[in-house]
């Protein structure tokens, strides 16, 4: 039987799908910090370069997708779909469970679909440099990968505790160019500031983001960039969902059930939204399931509000599902989704109850990613098995209903620079980690008072 | 310009090649480490199952690949072949770059191309078990993903060294399901001797065969196994070139010269012998060259003659270019080349003419891999980088002597496990480790004494 469908080089999208124009409410309006009316494209020029802010409120269906990043593109898409038939007999079940796998990507994720457009259009637009924020590291090296490929200078902010911890995500970007500093640095007024009063702080993601958004902020050659969260990043992404159908035409099938992990929602806008707009059209009805971790469960705890991106409150204001922009979350393996806030675009259709949220502790994700990499023998990131966890619990589901389904998942990228975490988890180490009730009600009281 | 050229599953070769068939001379005996007699396959019986011997001594030229094999190729053949555009426009030269690229199976190099097919004949040969060793980790996690397929329990003996310095391939073995103990161990009498001896040894490859070795003779459900050197697995690897002279077609092209890494001669055994196969009939005639580290010069600086393959000599004594089986090298980078002997096949067909050989130091081989990854994105493993070095030169060389070349070369791997190498280098701490001439004489001194 069939476990592998593949597309032609010529059958790379030649456009992204932006689902605002699909969206059955139009998107909230992104605030100004300072003033708390809507931002306009000005305000948003000394961060991005025009094409990218026009994306970022664009109502058109099909955005061309320029020539010279699907050249780049073509390196590793359309990327490989499967069906996991070694899953499926490990499991015993009677669904049928396919995976998109995004970890052929020279940086070993899907943030290259988004890192390459990104950095095309900074050089289109006369930017020398992008400063950058990172976590884990994925979205570091997809950015230095991109960089190198059209010759910009990239500065990242790597999270200080990561950047300790992760030697080799940090060696990977330098290994393509990058400048790498832990984050916070004395390179900003926020890192030095936050420095001055705790000189032994890990980082965090939100602090990060504030030295780059600062660093691009002040430097008229450099823009900033950010691998996940934003309208353009989420549109950039629906390549692997657009593939994806082509793909599922092609084993004769369709999903019941798209599944993706989400940090801050690339991967899962990535492959749900081309799927989504079937079901808003009446098509189709897939269901578009969202997963995180139970230590940082924005869409399943958090509250849908106008919060700030960053710590140091220099972003503007999005309406989202946030846990508050000062919560620092709990250390767990799965670094890529450790993100107090969410896409707004994600926020919004998951408030409308046009997708859905699941939270998992990571022990059962691990437990699920061990299965996984010994039928398929392909070793999941930890925030892909997320994803994984989810469809097998469905498919489990399933049979006990007596139903047969078709699942989807993105596997967003491979597991190679965590094999710590899976060390952990074999010797029994991993903690489930849960973010508590009454943190919720905390957070309520950080959030910026604004009308939305 | 077109940069990457696929085939569909169903061109994934049917038959493996065996250059056996084709080589001017019959390969040299392989002989019984006691007796000095050309061993017997009932000699071997006790270490390989009876289609790997068969295998090993076969004069048919095209074995068939079975199904269950071809299946498990799938998942990540036919591999990919890029024309590296990026990298010839970075070089300014007029000649035409093209490599295979193995870096895409499950454990990120070409050596499942044989790790499957042996666990598929262990398994239905009634094995339960296999015993193996690894250097630096790229063989030892192939044969643990190819063990997790197919149900076989593997053992995996790791050069302490390794062991200790490289934790994350023992955890990727171990996350499929294998068992990893540093080398020398406590597990074998050789090991125990050895110990016993020098209970700081950092361990070697000829250490760790010995232990895999006397692991399996002594064990009715064992096998061994072995990652290179022997003519299965050359056999095995034919799959490389086989698929590349498919996409040189589809290129409308012919190397000039084809291009590999050699430790033990298992991916240049892959790339090259099926192109091999033309020089030897006649209807075409590219160079075949061989290229190793100047720390470990088996091919260029070694002697030919008969010699153990293994520290112990426990092993069949095989004619091959060897630096003596006491031998062992310098820790450099590039652990998958750091073998005192050499396959016999490629040992005979450099003797008689048929390939060349080539040596360089590491840090010419890390600034050609720096070029490499900052054009093609892709990180190379050290001993691919190798390769590359040999393949930018042969381009340099070209332009000088004003003529256009067509030089394939293959990528055997990724470089992910090995970012620690890239920090050396690019902080300057790599050292170039050459290969006294004066220690070729002694090697000679500590050679086996047999007719051959």
């Amino acid at each position: 039987m069939k476990v592998k469908f593949l597309l032609k080089d010529s059958e790379i999208p030649k456009t992204w799908y932006n689902i605002m124009a699909d969206m059955p409410n139009r998107p909230a309006a992104v605030l100004h910090p300072g003033t708390g009316k809507p931002v306009s494209p000005d305000d948003l020029a000394p961060l991005f370069p025009m094409p990218l802010i026009e994306q970022e409120v664009s109502s058109q269906r099909e955005i061309p997708i320029p020539e010279a990043v699907r050249d780049i593109y073509t390196l590793w898409r359309p990327s490989p779909m499967f069906r996991a038939l070694r899953l499926e007999e490990a499991l015993g079940t009677k669904s049928k469970i396919y995976y998109k796998y995004e970890g052929v990507s020279p940086s070993g994720s899907h943030k290259p679909n988004t890192s390459i457009p990104q950095a095309y259009y900074n050089k289109m637009s006369g930017r020398k440099r992008i400063a950058t924020e990172t976590g884990a590291g994925q979205w570091g090296c997809a950015m230095a990968l991109a960089g190198s490929f059209f010759g910009l200078e990239v500065k990242v902010y790597m999270v200080k505790v990561s950047y300790n911890q992760k030697p080799y995500r940090r060696m990977l970007m330098e290994t393509w160019g990058a400048k790498v500093v832990p984050s916070p640095s004395r390179d900003t007024n926020s890192g030095r500031a936050i420095l001055a009063a705790d000189p032994d702080t890990p980082g965090s993601l939100g602090i990060a983001i504030s030295e780059a958004v600062e660093d691009a902020a002040t430097r008229e050659d450099t823009s900033y960039a950010l691998g996940s969260v934003l309208n353009h990043v989420c549109l950039h992404q629906t390549v692997i969902g657009l593939e994806a159908k082509e793909q599922m035409k092609l084993a004769g099938d369709y999903p019941d059930v798209v599944i993706g992990c989400c940090g801050g929602g690339s991967n899962l806008s990535g492959i749900g939204f081309p799927f989504l707009r079937d079901k808003i059209a009446g098509s189709k009805n897939p269901r578009i399931v969202a997963v995180e971790p139970s230590s940082c469960p924005t869409l399943t705890k958090g509250i849908y509000a106008y919060d700030f991106g960053d710590t140091a409150k220099l972003t503007p204001l999005m309406k989202m599902y946030t846990l508050g922009h000062d919560f620092v979350p709990d250390g767990i393996h799965a670094g890529g989704l450790r993100y107090h806030g969410d896409s707004p675009l994600i926020s919004q259709l998951r408030h409308e109850g046009l997708l859905e949220a699941q939270a998992y502790g990571q022990i059962a994700v691990f437990e699920s990613a061990m299965i996984f990499t010994r039928a398929e023998g392909i070793l999941p990131a930890p925030e892909s098995s997320h994803a994984i966890h989810s469809a097998i619990l469905e498919a489990k589901r399933a049979d006990e209903e007596g139903k047969q389904k078709t699942i989807l998942f993105n596997l967003s990228g491979h597991g190679f620079f965590d094999l710590s975490a899976y060390d952990d988890y074999l010797n029994g180490r991993l903690k489930d980690l849960d973010y508590p009730k009454e943190k919720v009600a905390e957070a309520l009281h950080r959030l910026p008072k604004v009308e939305g």
